[in-house]
């Protein structure tokens, strides 16, 4: 644990800004009550300073020359009894942007430092409040947008994960332990444990970390979104479907101010599960250096993706077997979900004058026509050893099949989500940290085969427990702390 | 007072939507502890039902199946002392949309109605809490943008106003009840009130009614902006001038969201005083209709406007002496203070021959040039009967200027800002009801100056009581307090 000094007092507004009723200004630190009450006049004279935890008072903030600024309620917080584990005070004020500034002024001029983005956390993390995973949890929380993602914030911020973590962490302390025993005794070479005892502990811890790192991508996939790749010919309506099925949700998904996302992605929340909408350049044959480097990205967008949507162009029935050969050679994995959508049904085919023959002659409706386009699809997705999970006649600009699209999405991800009770993953930290241990651990059992010395295996334990440590935060840097506070909130 | 059934408990988020630490919910009604105790898990086992008012429990927020929602830290405020002066409780949770938007489904689901816009200031209100006007003055403190304007506000909060129509109801109750004390001896013909003394009585409470209504003028601007007209013949850079004066403050007032605003019309803050620029149509010789609509707007808001610049265009001196003119006969009010911008000093007059032939010869600078076509402006201003507070050589285009400009905004309102110590009417509603006490008061004199029957004065000053009743609520209906309080926020 690393030694900050926290001898000074903060204070940040913590609620928004923006229009509302009440404004809510956190104040932590040793001199909180001390500071707040050079400004807060009680209305029924009490003191703030003699006041218990968990109380509030009533009463008006003055500003230096004892103008009233705001009726306000100061609630008091005792250490290490409140959110930073220090004294603390939070005013609620009304909601006017000059109120807030003022207060905050008032303050600041007082000798409160105005905090820093996550400052309230890191402090509830160095005074031992949470860990380190629990404080980064404590962000996902807030932005947390889907009941899934919620579900996993809110278990790391109790202590599911950092408890998983405790668990695999006395384990391998009991065999470092053991093995590091034996190097006080090394010149008489006994060995105090049972090499084939370790390595089953040592199994035991892999398989776990292995799980863990596993569960990254169903934890990511929850937290930020399904990636799922649109992708086809050019001019086959990728975007027109990117724009339809983001359109409805886009001003919900925008109001949630401050969620970074990739401007050519964008998500959407269908049925609980948060889908994250990548799209692609269109493939076709090229020369051209740009267009090149845009096709490769698109190839490398559906190696991300797990859920892949091929549209293709219902008038242009010459380029489906290009388009199923393309994505064929491209889709190397076989794990993804695949949807091919059968896009502007509602347009004639240009090149397939039978059918209007037939059409004309009274033996072939539209209908018929796009069910046996389909068949045919389904036929050259075979051949070129696809296996989608439907083939479905759209229309992205007519909005014809998209509810269908919708329902198809959510179920393919609901099994998945579903079976998620486990603990996961789904910070990129922790994935990296986790890593790292397993690594440690593959070498340790490749040391303890080898029944290389004592010291040597160990130390590869210590490296994958050094790892870990980094997870919850009992190992951890000013330049890690930094890192991890920066992407905060001012006042949280 | 009116009586409204308040027998249901409603909620509503009380801090602003969006990016934060905190967001607090707010539960109002009989049923507050009770409702949201079914959804509260205290963390030592608490009661909220037997907590204290003015006191905080940390627990957990579940949903129907057990759930934990959120942490939060329920605050208990037990009736009459609240802001409701009802049962209250406030939940801090974490400011997620998706933890926010759950826990107020749950309550909605246990019996909680969802609070419509203003819902608990309305009750504070028929609580007895604060009279309507203190009720109005929560909406603009929270609205309020500069110091000034958040004095009025706060003083009309604290009562301050309320407390003066008080003291002028006790002045007029006092002279109808004397009135109407005649009336039961009124077979008797005697005069229990001293004609003289009434009079007397009638002409300082109508002179203090006068006083309110007059401070409406400087109260309405400091709340709504000093109105500035920006006036000139077309292209003379009326829009250029306009951006150039909002350019830098725009984002920070539009950062304040729901103040509606004009869309033509765009406040400043200068110096703590709001200004509110109103860009014209540009006048000129015209027989379109259209056009002359434009310009009757024009003159219109020039006699609204405290303070007028006219823009001439220093390219264009021929035009001066009738854009001066124009403005002289318009200019109906001599209480406005006038500024006359003589814009795009940066660019070559277009008529003045010789001027360059002088400056060709090295006699004159431009500098010189500028000064002289100003001393020229004010011959012409003096002429017509203005007199401009100044004569300013601007360049809008290139911000040359500007600064000096709003030096001179402020300056000019600063005299009238800081002698505001009293008491300030800046709320419409309560004009229009000052207005009418005055006209019946009016009424009341002429019948107390012809001998008129008791009863028929007394009826006049019962009016004017009515009409100054309705400002503080002792008077009020539903469609009153609809009109009032629909603009509010949700969650105030």
């Amino acid at each position: 644990m690393l030694q900050e000094l926290n001898n000074n007092t903060i204070c940040a507004q913590a609620t928004s800004v923006g229009q509302g009723a009440i404004s809510l200004i956190r104040v932590s630190g040793p001199d909180a009550l001390q500071l707040v009450s050079k400004a807060f006049v009680s209305r029924k004279g009490r003191k703030l300073e003699e006041m218990h935890g968990y109380t509030m008072c009533l009463g008006s903030f003055t500003n230096e020359s004892g103008t009233v600024l705001d009726d306000v309620v100061a609630a008091v917080y005792r250490a290490p009894e409140s959110y930073t584990g220090e004294d603390m005070v939070e005013i609620s004020c009304h909601a006017s942007p000059y109120i807030v500034s003022e207060i905050i002024r008032v303050l600041v001029d007082l000798g409160c430092r105005y905090a820093e983005p996550g400052e309230f956390t890191r402090r509830a993390f160095l005074n031992g409040k949470m860990d380190l995973a629990q404080a980064e949890a404590v962000a996902d929380v807030i932005a947390s947008e889907t009941e899934a993602s919620h579900k996993i914030a809110m278990q790391q911020l109790k202590g599911g994960f950092s408890n998983e973590l405790a668990r695999m962490r006395t384990q391998l302390l009991k065999i470092v332990s053991l093995m590091e025993l034996e190097l006080d005794f090394s010149e008489e070479d006994v060995e105090f444990a049972d090499r084939g005892e370790l390595r089953e502990l040592l199994d035991k811890a892999t398989a776990h970390i292995s799980e863990l790192i596993s569960s990254f991508k169903l934890g990511n996939a929850i937290k930020n979104g399904v990636p799922v790749a649109i992708v086809g010919a050019t001019n086959t309506g990728k975007s027109t479907l990117l724009n339809a099925l983001l359109g409805e949700d886009r001003a919900i998904v925008s109001s949630i101010a401050g969620t970074t996302r990739d401007t050519i992605e964008d998500t959407v929340n269908l049925d609980g599960i948060l889908f994250r909408f990548i799209d692609t350049a269109g493939i076709r044959r090229t020369l051209e250096t740009i267009e090149i480097a845009g096709i490769e990205r698109t190839y490398y967008k559906i190696k991300q993706a797990s859920v892949v949507l091929l549209v293709l162009d219902y008038t242009r029935q010459d380029d489906f077997e290009e388009s199923i050969n393309n994505l064929s050679t491209n889709l190397s994995s076989k794990d993804k979900t695949l949807i091919i959508l059968v896009n502007k049904i509602d347009e004639k085919p240009v090149v397939v004058t039978n059918i209007f023959e037939a059409e004309a002659a009274g033996t072939v409706t539209p209908e018929d026509d796009i069910s046996k386009v389909c068949d045919t699809v389904s036929e050259l997705a075979a051949a070129s050893g696809l296996s989608p999970m439907a083939i479905l006649p759209i229309s992205a600009k007519n909005n014809i099949g998209l509810d269908e699209l919708r329902t198809m999405l959510a179920n393919s991800q609901n099994a998945v989500h579903c079976g998620s009770e486990g603990v996961l993953v789904s910070n990129i930290r922790h994935y990296t940290a986790l890593k790292e241990a397993y690594e440690a651990l593959l070498k340790a059992k490749v040391a303890l085969d080898e029944r290389q010395p004592s010291d040597l295996v160990s130390q590869d334990i210590r490296e994958a427990l050094y790892s870990i440590g980094t997870i919850v935060g009992e190992i951890s840097t000013d330049e890690v702390l930094d890192n991890i506070f920066k992407n905060f909130c001012i006042g949280k």
